[in-house]
């Protein structure tokens, strides 16, 4: 219902309509576009057309005000999320939507693990290990098997963002793929044949969906360990 | 049979004894001690007592000395690996061996990435890789096997060293995980109960046995896969 377009008039008015929400918003758009050093009061006053006090009067600081824009991410990503799917159809969408989050807004994968006391981590931790009672996992291998998923969805996510923002001036994508094949191709066939024998699947590899691999081979292996847990294992209805 | 010891004596004799070696271990000590920030042609000349003009004689810029830097490193880790171990065996070794070199040396997961035509990838590509025919696999298995064990090792290994970093300041880790503990015991056991449930083993985890334990998942997928591939599959003796 309210424009987010900056509307002239006092600056007292601006003030009143001022809400967290409104700071949270402003606060993820100069994250997305200039990353965390880009964030002071100053930038988000100046894009709020306010003065830093009114915004000190909804967030401490500037940890607070990360923590709050990714709470804000998560919750989004989580929320799309059916909780009445099959458990693995529910734990893959909640990976993947976090993989797509973190590539759209690397500060959140940074802030996940740089501040596990905010509410985010325990709700992404709840999207992956919630299912794993329902797909049979024994208790005693369910710690192993949700913190496999979210290691590797936090480390591995975190990782493809990090690389898109290193390689954001390289150029195209095929061109820097074709030239780290070339490289690979020059190796001693002898000494590296796996790597000889994987470098056209390079070439045409897709990121997010060697991601998808993986927790598919995570959720392989979790499946696995069920049928052999020691454990008597009595799935959700 | 040399020393480490810096001798007395001209900086001609200095000069004449700088070798690649000696420069890239010099890095390294650099490097771990104060990060890739610190690593100047500068403080290496101060540090190997000679000028930067007999280091630019042996590698041409910073980056060319990350590399070195980094495929020195790994060469350690995969020199120590027995080639002829079981395959399942072989891949632990080498990716506990990288999450260790990564925790010690944490610049070691960030060049890996960010300059992927290095020796040093395709050397962890070959060593996780390599065993996977012999373990079974399917040829059109072995790209998203071989890709979520190296995406897994780089993507946990540099999170927890970068985790390691952030918290390196914060005071003991059995009070940090006792701070989060107490926090997500705090969330509502109606809509938290996964979290509720594993905050316990949240204050008695390590982070090196949940790394293997995600490893171990994702060899039982692998095997999981391969029983399962449609492709006839004849194992390695």
């Amino acid at each position: 219902m309210t424009s987010r377009e900056p509307r002239p008039g006092k600056s007292e008015r601006r003030t009143d309509a001022l809400s967290k929400e409104r700071i949270v918003e402003a606060a993820i758009e100069i994250l997305d576009a200039e990353g965390e050093s880009g964030l002071t009061f100053r930038a988000l006053a100046a894009r709020l057309s306010t003065g830093s006090g009114a915004i000190y009067h909804h967030v401490a600081n500037k940890n607070d005000l990360l923590t709050a824009a990714t709470d804000e991410i998560v919750e989004r990503v989580l929320s799309g999320v059916a909780r009445y799917g099959q458990p693995r159809e529910v734990i893959r969408v909640v990976a993947l939507g976090m993989f797509d989050a973190i590539d759209v807004h690397p500060w959140v994968g940074t802030h996940l693990t740089s501040e596990p006391r905010q509410l985010a981590l325990p709700q992404v931790l709840e999207g992956l290990g919630g299912p794993l009672r329902a797909l049979g996992v024994p208790d005693h291998a369910q710690f192993d098997c949700a913190s496999a998923l979210l290691n590797y969805v936090l480390g591995v996510g975190g990782q493809n963002a990090a690389h898109a923002r290193v390689h954001a001036g390289v150029g195209d994508r095929a061109t820097f793929l074709a030239s780290i094949v070339a490289r690979w191709t020059q190796l001693d066939p002898e000494r590296y044949p796996f790597v000889h024998k994987m470098a056209t699947r390079l070439r045409e590899h897709d990121d997010r969906e060697q991601f998808l691999a993986g927790i598919d081979l995570i959720l392989a292996g979790i499946e696995s360990v069920s049928r052999t847990g020691e454990t008597a294992v009595l799935p959700d209805p």
